[in-house]
């Protein structure tokens, strides 16, 4: 394994397991507050992209990263939108 | 440009770009409650690793997505950092 695609892993482990303390605290606390839904949003669909692009260029790091960020960015972003959804349900008159 | 590098570039785009609300976000309101001050402390250090893979292994998207990311962390990360160490010092005794 070269130098390069073992920076690959470690810049793939560092970002993909990031998301664990976010879901984490979303679980635990139940707060989403301060996280935007359209981050969460967009970036849901573009770790499935990035999935299907590491897939077809056949690297590595890339499926592997975004396999594992794809799952806790699902958790982030239902917590968020559901209780974004019930925020609503509770403002409607 | 073949289709596998499109699809790096609308994942980049989509990932790179989905950082854009959570950082205005945190901006305009100064609330950082909910985000997680270790998730982006080790995505940053991530996105610069992703980074520096990208030009080393001449990847476009890669290049690109990150570049954009790894400002719009910094912003989210500092804000966040600056919250907690604010709340820290308040509550001293």
């Amino acid at each position: 394994m070269n130098e390069v695609i073992l920076l690959g892993y470690a810049a793939a482990a560092l970002t993909s397991l990031s998301f664990l303390p976010q879901a984490w605290l979303v679980i635990r606390t139940g707060r989403t507050d301060g996280i935007s839904l359209l981050m969460y949003s967009l970036f849901t669909v573009g770790v499935a992209f990035w999935l299907i692009y590491g897939i077809t260029s056949n690297a590595a790091p890339i499926i592997a990263a975004n396999a594992v960020t794809l799952t806790l960015a699902l958790i982030i972003l239902s917590l968020t939108a559901k209780n974004r959804l019930a925020l609503r349900q509770k403002s409607k008159p």
